[in-house]
């Protein structure tokens, strides 16, 4: 695994991080770290290594885009000094250029989406082991739907910046239209968006292929 | 109008039907009739018909299935004399089919459905003035999708039955189409089914141009 | 019709305005515009004008009298750069005077509400593309009520601003009177003042008829 | 004062009379006897006559129009084996025709109104020691009102049927009429029915003037 | 009538006088006044003296001791610029002797009472129209028992105060004496300090036996 | 010890007994035993006598009088096949008779009183090894008290009664008396009734001193 | 993978299988198969082998022994016709002996619970594809503690009725035994009982050892 | 008994010692003090000692480490004045090691614990009659679990500053292990850690014993 024991893996991002998470920042005891994804890597980081004594904290927070989370970044993700960050952001950027189409300050653009997330990876240069950079998603198989194209736009952008910068990708916008082969959207997400536990569960396998994770791992 | 003073109307239907209105069955005052687009249709109709005193009833009630509408139809509809009766149904039948397809028994069939919705109208000959048949929808314009298409099955379903027994047809389903020409789907529903206030009004006013209604009428 | 795309319209209030809105401003995703004559504008507007993207904000406040609206215009109409501004307001002016006529310093006299009303005035001068004047109203149909009739001289003022500002003028209450012709003011506000879903439809249609809407619009 | 010591006063009506009293018989403890003028007449009495240990019952329940009263008499009333009954009903049997006018099977007609109240009336012949009949009102002072016109109907009802009964007559229409010379009706209901504590009082004081009640009287 | 048409009386006091009121400082809509004597008083001037316009204000505060009340005398009476002001405080200087006797900075001592009642009577000198000074009580007919010992105490205090300041002074403690000739104390109060309604009535007609005030006054 | 291991006590009474316990009989885990001297009893046999294992039951529901208690006997205490049964009861019987004195049918009278604990007693003869007969009590110190002359009287029956059917006979009356040499009633109790948790324990000792409880055991 | 597609599992238990999942019987959409070792189950099929839809139905209810589960078997297992049982009861029947030890009706002993599980299995004979037994557990590592030690004659009971009818057999005790070497007991469950979430995944995953599941299967 | 009239004790600690009482310092009326040991203490001081008056304050709060108690001591302690001071602190110090092992900054070592509670010891030199320490515990009897031989060198620690300071000790570790031998730990708390009312019972008692208390002393 790539993990040394006793680091700490932070996670930021927007509702699909948090998840009823313990708000701006969650861990440790009772629900603290909510109900998605990140519960998820660490209930089987926590039960298949329970030697490696790995800290996992939420910095997710509900509605955030690229602009909020990078207001808050110093106080909520740099001030934890994390081994690892993983940085989830952008579908808020996407979404309220569609749902709320007359309040375009509410959205993000593209380059101000790029500027922002390149800002929080540059924070963190030498100053964390990894960054691991998750695409937004829309749960839309149809790559023609004007929704899910902008939003690959915001998932190329991540891409890119990855490769620029050496960060850990993780395409989970490419996981969700392989797994659309075999179930619609809807039953893992009424509004493509927010997952269930089975979405979430999905996420967090996604995420730990990336890390050496072995399932069958016995401590 | 096709109304007469003091008609009754009885909207039969599911959440979108229902959207909060009093269980199973509301009308007057208060929020009994909800907040969709029977609330919608009735304050037009009182607004600029106050001369007519029409009676709305909302018999809509959340996640039914028509086999659902069906089993309560006598005592939610028949019994309550209606003048009119609008029916729109049919998106749970279909959704159960993707958002739980290990439950077949919590879904139905087009052959099921045509056969509901055929008891429901043969109930009403000669006891009300018109039946109106809404169509369901999912507001995905995207034809290929297999929710859509499936839900195009049941609205094709509806559009045969109207036409074979004379009731008003009311494609809800076209009507968002053309909408979407212009917005996209997440601005009136993120989960593509239950419309916000502005999609309610869309339906309210698809409806009422099937009514002889004059938004520009003086009392 | 006289909005171009994108314009901003700021509705100025009270309670009626307000209706269970985001306080003291709201706008956008969920229930965040109140349940008034506010939705229902917007509502009409998103729906038959969707190529527009009218952006509605609510800035009604419940119990505000012209005073405390004037306290709070910077921050709350000035501040959000809006292209039109509709205000109505003057209730609780008057109704202060009749529900707690020991206190008042809880009124405000016509003296001072004129000035008031032509402070808002005077500071959007030159900043919008147009103000709408709605006249507060007592759904009270009786003129020689000692109410309606000071509800009257609030009236008469906002017209005669109205007039001399080169402002919309919308006269609710004459509206208001048409309306009991047909029905008794307890069919939409038991109070005579709050209105019921019907009542806030009556003030949307009379606002959007000085705005050259059309019902029948296609976008 | 007309009473004798351990009578029992059982009060039915509708919401005026209920005001929050437990539902649908209420005394004793705590707050069983509700917020109205039910209970100002049980503070009067007890506080003043202390001796007389007057026993007072609510049974008012809102929303009853004589109808709904009489279908819960036997219940509600005569098994409670009152010494004195007091019933106000009315308000209601005209209300609906006015805010539900759709809806002409929840109101009640003179006819059938009379008809309750004599019911109601002869039950208790030979029962009791004397009947309190309070007319329905509205508190509106205009006469021309269309609602007032018919609430005085009522009333006048009540008058014909005390004076052929021998019952006590309490004009609480008349009451608040003169009482409107001095404060306008919103002062004391804004909806023109439901009265707020001062309200409350102007009626407890009505109804012991019939009692020689005495405010001066020292036990 | 002792009041002046428009005059404002602001009662302060205890958990008695404020019995639900708006804290710390209630008047106007609504339940602002609270539930008990001052609700009563203004209750019963409102409805048989509609023409005087009397402005009653309720400053009580549950758990104030005569220190408490100074520390905001100021901001909740002064500043509210009364024409007369009522006093009833002392029952928690005293009850706290009894109920923590661990904790004497609870309780507040004779010399201190007085102090501090003083204080209050002086600072509205030249101020006001006239001050009432009710006494504290204890729902106790015994004179031997320790607790009603002591209240008479700073009643005592009280009436050598209203007699050196000329303020009306109102004997609560001898009107409750005098009612218990008829009924058991726990007959209006389980904790023999905090009246229910009927109890709160009594409190009220004794003030305004100080006041004038005639209850068959028709307006 | 009088117990023998794994007896099994039940307290039968009103909300004294009750204090918060599962209605109508608590026991075992978290709080169904409530917060009052059932579960102090409880508690202390508990924690000194660990290996008795005593099974303390609470029957006591709030308001009883003994009628009440005798209507549910058979279920809430002879269908427990205790080994033991305490009855506390006879404040509610008295209590009605002075705070609501015009309702006489919610009181008890003495003989009444009598009859219904000497059933009580009379069902248990021969299937318990033994009955507690606690005296219902008025923390009032005044033997003048008409309320508590009047609690004197049916604490004189238990007396009796215990006496003629060989019950512990225990005397809470008494106890409180000795204990208000020391402290006011309102220490304990503010209503003279509902002791607090000081209280409590008073009565919890009063009734181990009857059962060969020895504090300073140690198992 | 053992399962088939469309194979239906009912996991049948106690609290541990419950977890906050609609009572008496959870599945489908939002929370119902609440959030313990069942969802996970659940999540982990779905999103890995989404092609099977597998139904997983939670029939855990909190509190049970296995004589109430047993007295549910019918209506809540057998009648949802399952392919596949899960069985895993006998906490509640070992605790109650020592958190309630007074209250022996309410624990369950070996001979009970040995027959009672053994009804359970014979019930399913030739009804279902595979029972899966998982013994009940203490995670409490110290096999001297005495309800450790209880805890092991149930697993044993298990072990000998999977063998002798050939069930699966999962010894969760085992697991948490080889967990407790790398964390204390305490890391997934304060009360030794209930797991946190990182205790329900190793539970999901012990079980899955033995469905032929595999973590890295792509649909 | 070693306590004087009007003595302060403060008892300082966690969860254990709050158990629902006011925060951050709760005494007085009502339930300020909580449901735990200190209310308990406080119970059998007041009813069996009522001539001295004994000042009981509860300065517990929940999840407080003893870095956490330090941080506070002289707002919450040391400004309060007392007379004699109890700690009980050091669960959480080590709780933490064990159920969050990987957030160490969480946890307290040795070295620290015994910093800091030497810390409060030196604050309260001179200044106080007496000062209590009571021993963290872990309701784990056996004395290899790993959390309860840490557990077991703070208990050290708190013996040996006891000694060098000359504090009363109590350990309440071997108080519950005696009790051990009678009853299994999960009969007095599930997790433990915190005690039921029978396992604040034992705590209780065994703080008097250190007091020359005697609870067959009669006032």
């Amino acid at each position: 695994m790539i993990f040394d024991k006793y680091d700490r893996i932070v996670f930021a991002g927007d509702s699909v991080t948090e998840m009823r998470s313990q708000n701006p920042v969650g861990e440790g005891l009772f629900d603290a770290l909510g109900f998605g994804y990140v519960r998820m890597v660490e209930n089987l980081l926590m039960s298949i290594y329970p030697e490696y004594n790995i800290r996992v904290t939420n910095s997710g927070v509900g509605g955030n885009t690229s602009r909020d989370l990078l207001n808050r970044w110093e106080r909520d993700v740099l001030n934890l000094n994390p081994d690892w960050v993983s940085i989830m952001v952008g579908i808020n950027d996407v979404w309220r250029q569609f749902d709320t189409p007359a309040m375009p300050d509410r959205a993000v653009t593209p380059a101000q989406y790029e500027q922002n997330v390149e800002s929080m990876i540059q924070s963190l240069k030498g100053r964390v082991k990894g960054i691991f950079l998750m695409t937004p998603y829309y749960m839309e198989p149809n790559p023609a739907d004007t929704m899910r194209a902008r939003m690959d736009e915001y998932g190329a952008i991540c891409k890119r910046l990855a490769e620029k910068h050496g960060c850990v990708f993780i395409d989970t916008q490419a996981m969700f239209d392989r797994y659309f082969a075999h179930q619609h959207s809807t039953f893992i997400a009424w509004d493509r968006v927010h997952p269930n536990q089975i979405g979430a569960m999905l996420i967090a396998r996604e995420f730990l292929k990336h890390c050496g994770f072995d399932y069958n791992h016995e401590a």
